[in-house]
C-alpha cells in the first residue's frame, strides 16, 4: 500500500511537470478513479483542467446531481447533456460488443467537441493498474474511454493512478477529502446502464435498471460488497391482480472480490434478498421476477455484458 | 381428504358406466394426473383404453423411458415419436402463447391419428380442481390438451380426479401402486419444457434446460418443495477458460405451494445454490451463469411463460 500523503504531493508535481502551462481536459465517469485524477490534475493546475462529465442517460440514479455537487468548486467543470442522442446511437443494437461501441463512438464525439473549444493539450485519465491489465489480457474493450488517444490530437495522457490497486484509489480519495458517497463507490461500467440491460437498449429497460441499481446498493450496503447491481436479463411471466402479465426478468448480483478479477457470488440472507425482490417488483409494475446470481467469476463475469 | 380406498371403487364403476362397452383414449403426459387417471380408467375398461403417449422432444430427461416402464402392463399403450415434428412447429416462434398455441396444434394432429386408429368414443382426461379453476379465472391457456374435445369428435369426455386437489391426487397414486418417481412427481407444465426456455425453443436451449431440471430435481429434493426446476431465461456474458464467452442464464426456481394457485420461493442453503450452479456450468459449456429466483407468486407465475 502507497504512503497516500506522498503519493498525492508526487503525483501533484508530477502532473505539473508533465502539462508545463497547457490547458488539460478530462473526462470525469462519476467513479472513484477519474474523481481521484480530475482531483490530483486540478490540484495541480487549476482551471486550467477542463473536467467533462457527459451525462449519457446510462448513469446511476441521482449521479449527475451528485457530480455537480462534488466538483462545484472546479469552475471550468462541464456538464453535457447528451441523454437523447447516446439512446439514438444505440437504437436498435443488441450485440453487447456493438453496444460498447456505439457508445464509445458517441463519448468520443461528445468529449472532443469540449476538449476542442478548452483548447487542450493534454488528456487526463484514470486508469488504474488492474485496468491495464486486462486490456493487455483483450479480456474486454476497455471499459474506459480507450478510444480517445487516437481520436483527439492531444500533445500527451497524463495517467496520475496509473500504478494503483481500486483499494488504494480509495486511500487517495479519503486524503483528498472526496465525499464518501465518490471514494467509497462500487466500481460502475464505463458503458453504464447500457450493459447492464441484456439486448437492445430502450428507455424503458434502462430506467427499470436505475431504480433497482439504487434499490440493491441501499439493500446490501451493510453486507460490504465489492460490488452489488441489478440487470433486466429478459422477460418472463408474471400475474398482477387477477392478469397474466409479461413482465421483466431483474437479475441482483452482489459480489465479493479483492480486485475484480475473480469474485465470488455474496452469500445474502433470505430476508435481504426478499425485502429486494419485494421493493423492485413492487415499485415498478412491469417487472414480473427477481432473480439473484448465484455464479462465481468465473465462469460468469461481474457484468451481463 | 377423500377416502382414497372408497374413491377409487367409486372411480371405476363411474367410468364402466359412462363408457359402457365402448372405446375410450387417454393422453399420458408423464405427470401423477393423467397418470392416476389412466390407471383407473385401465382397471375400469382394459384394454379397450388406449393410452397415448406422444414424445414432444420437450419432456424430462428419462421421462419416456419411465413411461414405458411403468404403464408396460398395458398391452394397448402407444408411444408416439414426435420430437422432430414439434421442434419444426416452434421454429421461428418467441411468443408464449403462441407457442403454447403451436405445441397445442401439434399435440392434437399427433393425438388425433391415434385416437381415430384406436377406434375410441371417450377421450379419458386427468383434469384436477385446480386446472378447471384456473381455466375459468383465464389466468393462462390451459396447460392440458383443452382443445381436444372440441377437434375430435368424442362421444364423451371422462374426467375421474375433476373434483381432487393435487395431493389427494397423490394419495390416490400411492394407493394405486403407481410408482414413487410418478406419484411424488413434482408438477410439470402441459408444454414441457418449451416453456422454460424463454423465446424460441431450439434443440440446444431444451437440452440445456432438460439437464438443469434434472440437476435441480436431484438437489433439492432433500427441501421438498412443491415444484423445482430451471429454466433458460437469456444470454449474458461469462469467461471461460481465457475467453470471454456469451453464455446461456439458467434461471433456478424451487417453490412451496398447497395447491400451486399461489407459492412462495423457498429459502435454500446457499450449499446447495453452489451445488446446483456449479453442476449446470460445469456440466454444459454454454451456460455462463446460475441465477436462483426469489420471487413469490404473485407477482411472479411459478413457470417462466
Amino acid at each position: 500500500m502507497v504512503n497516500t500523503t506522498e503519493f498525492i504531493e508526487d503525483a501533484v508535481e508530477e502532473i505539473q511537470e508533465q502539462i508545463g502551462d497547457a490547458n488539460a481536459v478530462i473526462a470525469l465517469s462519476g467513479g472513484v478513479d477519474s474523481s481521484v485524477a480530475a482531483a490530483l490534475a486540478y490540484r495541480a493546475i487549476g482551471d486550467r483542467l477542463t473536467p467533462v462529465y457527459v451525462d449519457t442517460g446510462l448513469m446511476r440514479k441521482g449521479e449527475t446531481d451528485q457530480i455537480r455537487e462534488t466538483f462545484s468548486y472546479m469552475e471550468s467543470l462541464r456538464i453535457v447533456e447528451a441523454q437523447d442522442r447516446f439512446l439514438e446511437a444505440l437504437s436498435g443494437i443488441t450485440d453487447p460488443e456493438e453496444k460498447r461501441h456505439a457508445i464509445g463512438e458517441q463519448f468520443i464525439r461528445e468529449f472532443e467537441r469540449e476538449a476542442t473549444s478548452a483548447e487542450a493539450d493534454y488528456l487526463v485519465q484514470g486508469t488504474i493498474y488492474p485496468d491495464r491489465i486486462e486490456s493487455e489480457g483483450n479480456i474486454k474493450s476497455h471499459h474506459n474511454v480507450g478510444g480517445l488517444p487516437e481520436v483527439v490530437d492531444f500533445e500527451g495522457i497524463v495517467e496520475p493512478v496509473r500504478e494503483l490497486y481500486k483499494d488504494e484509489v480509495r486511500g487517495v480519495a479519503r486524503e483528498l477529502d472526496l465525499e464518501e458517497i465518490i471514494s467509497e463507490r462500487m466500481p460502475f461500467p464505463g458503458p453504464g446502464l447500457a450493459i447492464r440491460v441484456v439486448g437492445e437498449v430502450t428507455r424503458e429497460k434502462v430506467e427499470i435498471a436505475r431504480e433497482a441499481c439504487h434499490i440493491v446498493e441501499e439493500e446490501v450496503e451493510d453486507h460490504d460488497p465489492w460490488q452489488a447491481f441489478a440487470a433486466v436479463v429478459g422477460k418472463g411471466t408474471g400475474v398482477k391482480g387477477d392478469n397474466r402479465v409479461h413482465g421483466w426478468i431483474v437479475s441482483v448480483r452482489s459480489v465479493e472480490s479483492r480486485d475484480g478479477m475473480t469474485a465470488r457470488a455474496q452469500e445474502l440472507p433470505w430476508e435481504t434478498l426478499q425485502r429486494i425482490q419485494s421493493r423492485i417488483t413492487g415499485e415498478n409494475e412491469n417487472v414480473a421476477r427477481v432473480v439473484y446470481d448465484v455464479t462465481h467469476k468465473p465462469p460468469a463475469t461481474i457484468e451481463y455484458e
